[in-house]
């Protein structure tokens, strides 16, 4: 399916991050670098004056919609929103082709979140305005994609770099972890990258994933251990594992403490490394995910990652409606007081 | 009770449709259609600015709740939503006046929808602001007979004519079916109708709704099947049927295929005629209800229906609120961007 | 913990009522009197354009809910909502600093309430806005407070007086009632009081917060009954009892009926007092509440205090914000409109 979907432009569906080549990604950048004053609150945008975003979560996803929603409001538009297991009509019968038609009806843009893959495919096919797809459960959830190598781009930038040529190593679940998929499939547009892997025994990354990234040229290495990983990489992309994913209780009996640490960085020699997690991270204790005794280090990049994601978002939405810089320029203004919170 | 109310205006709760004569039903569209820009998202309005709406769903109906609030918030509007089937502070015991009394305090106007009958009418009575009536159970939903009427009126004005004199055939379940009792009741405040009903056994239309047609100078037909019912109408309203409603096995081992579909239109003869549902349809296989198979018929109307929801409701809004028509123009402008979804 | 908490000013979260002294209690009430003609839709007001309230409630609470949201619109902002007994990302381990800190960056001001006394303030430890309780269980609820205490000074300033030298009766459950506490540590900001108590065996005022009022120059005296309790009180403020928190079986028994009613007020020669209550007030049979049969005497302010709730929380996101009272006047104009409820 997804190989037949066109460029993400206006007027277009994003279903995918296989919508990008590497000059719209940049484009999609460079206008969510013009945001940032918005997004940072301090100017106040109107361009979506009169908009309306039809906010759809047919699975609970808070941030994600919180995100997306504040993204639209901060550009002037206006949201509804439905949460919730069931859409009530769909539970009287009603299909995905007649519940689509009806809510983009009422709406100039929709985002839509599905615990079904193909599912938001399958709705944007009978939507009469353009879909965004907020994650369709082992499917896509490019806006995470697009706000993670946003980051890495900027962290990279502050560092007087950019993404060409970097060692980004990647832990956790690589198998079920649909961002991982979706972030090495973007970073490819890239040149020369190496992606360095570290996962417990059977929630390796399926090898259609590593065949996409080695034939665009990029070198995929496998790790045996966590420090083998991270050392030397110019970044760490660490994702939540659930330890029930597993398949052998030998994996299962290793996976204690912490995925990653600072114990475990300092044994690396990688202190000050970006490090990136999608989020939300398990922070009870030996949930073997990244702990917070990292939070002081210089290249944290966690909450960036989040507070990218409104820059991201506005631009995905610009984009599709076909808002031009320009106009967004032209109804923007500075704030008439500005909330600091005192310390 | 409902004889008592009085006709819809400014200021006034929308409880039910005998609140209309022919001339304030006519006017309410002339307001339906002075907001069309809006509704197709070619004009931005703010006459609302600043204004509230509460929107209390004590029984989901997402596509309901959904049309409400976009209509308001296009017209400027704001909302706040409460939905679910609890109100937390009912929960402890509080009466229907008092809630009504706080919420509507942090209103402009309410939208109200309740699983029993009157409960919107009591609701009402305690408001500060005027409510409007989403569904109340087995009682009415006038803003579905009011967008019907509308659409039905749109349908035949495009085809060079108006609801005087028209045949209007009604299928399925005429006994527990809310939607269909508020729109006789409402189309017969026009001339000459013929009205042509068919029901499963024991879903008949009750005696005085008939009676309520007859008395006011119409036909009203029974037929024994779908064809001839359907045969030479210049329309058709289909409604879903609950197959554990009918009364009798027989009826319930008959009710088996589609309702309405191509195959029972062609036999009919009456393949171009107008085609309406007041949604959600039930498409799973063996549901009884309009099938898919008549979508590309050049008459389908049931996505005009819920687009035309939006004109109705902002119609609405502007009459409780006494925004008049010239308030509506003065505050309108040209959208600085159209956004036209690809193929 | 709340000792320590500075004064609510601009940049400072709002999570107890021992923020304030007796100056900023006055300029907060200032200031809720300035945004009245916005709390009254007379006049439309701008000033948040483009600011975000992230309201979330952890636990229902529909009232409070709509008050904080409707409060913020009204002022020209915007609102994203989550409610419901979970937040998605927590019921992934998620530790409240990760998910404040994130939910934080999507928002100007956060709006938080909480089942667990003290969440809130944990919450607001990590986040980069301005951070308001609405409630964290057996803690605080400062906008409830603030609110009685403002109705309260504007009951009697409609009498020709002030707080200073006021009898107060306080009627109900006084253990567990967190409203009360809060409220009796408010009004120990004015001079000469006396409060006038009377609880249900088993649910009497917790020393300290006698002790409080005390220390400050209060008197506090304790009633048998509740016709001696209100018997000359300028106002009183009657609460829920809850019939299982009461200790003894007799306890129990002895309190039916109702808590307050007209007759009740009649024996004490007090029909003309004034009557609050933080509502819900439970109109069930035998409730021991506040009886409906007091809703017409002319001292009843119970939805006074639900209508100054939008004034007072208005106040208080314009402090949190750095809101001037210039900027709101400045922003602020007549509505092209004013709907009426007609009888």
């Amino acid at each position: 399916m997804t190989e037949a979907l066109p460029l993400f432009e206006q007027g277009r569906h994003l279903l995918s991050v296989s919508q990008f080549n590497r000059q719209t990604l940049r484009d999609l950048f460079v206008l969510a670098d013009a945001v940032n004053p918005i997004a940072q609150r301090q100017a106040v945008c109107t361009v979506l004056d009169g908009a309306m975003l039809g906010s759809l979560f047919f699975e609970p996803s808070t941030r994600t919609r919180l995100s997306f929603e504040s993204a639209f409001l901060r550009l002037g538009g206006e949201v509804t929103t439905t949460t919730g297991f069931t859409f009530s009509s769909m539970a009287k019968g009603e299909s995905i082709a007649d519940t689509a038609r009806v809510v983009s009806g009422y709406s100039d843009v929709l985002v839509v979140r599905h615990p079904d893959a193909g599912s938001v495919a399958q709705f944007a096919a009978h939507s009469v305005v353009p879909v965004v797809n907020a994650g369709d459960g082992a499917g896509e959830h490019p806006s995470q994609a697009l706000l993670d190598v946003y980051t890495l781009d900027k962290e990279l930038a502050a560092r007087g770099r950019g993404i060409d040529g970097v060692r980004l190593a990647i832990l956790g679940d690589l198998k079920f972890g649909r961002t991982v998929h979706s972030l090495i499939k973007l970073m490819s547009l890239h040149a020369d990258l190496t992606f360095s892997l570290f996962s417990p025994p059977g929630l390796e990354l399926p090898s259609e994933i590593g065949q996409y990234a080695a034939q665009r040229g990029h070198r995929v290495e496998v790790a045996d251990n966590v420090v083998d990983a991270i050392r030397g990489a110019d970044a760490i992309y660490a994702t939540r594992v659930q330890r029930e994913r597993m398949t052998t209780e030998q994996a299962q009996a290793n996976a204690r403490g912490d995925l990653l640490n600072w114990a475990i960085l300092a044994e690396a020699d990688n202190l000050d490394t970006i490090i990136m997690h999608p989020l939300p991270r398990d922070s009870r204790p030996d949930a073997y995910d990244l702990s917070p005794d990292v939070d002081d280090l210089p290249g944290l990049a966690i909450f960036h990652q989040t507070d990218n994601g409104l820059n991201v978002r506005m631009a995905i939405f610009l984009t599709a409606l076909g808002v031009s810089t320009e106009a967004v320029t032209l109804t923007t203004k500075q704030r008439p007081w500005k909330a600091t919170l005192r310390d």
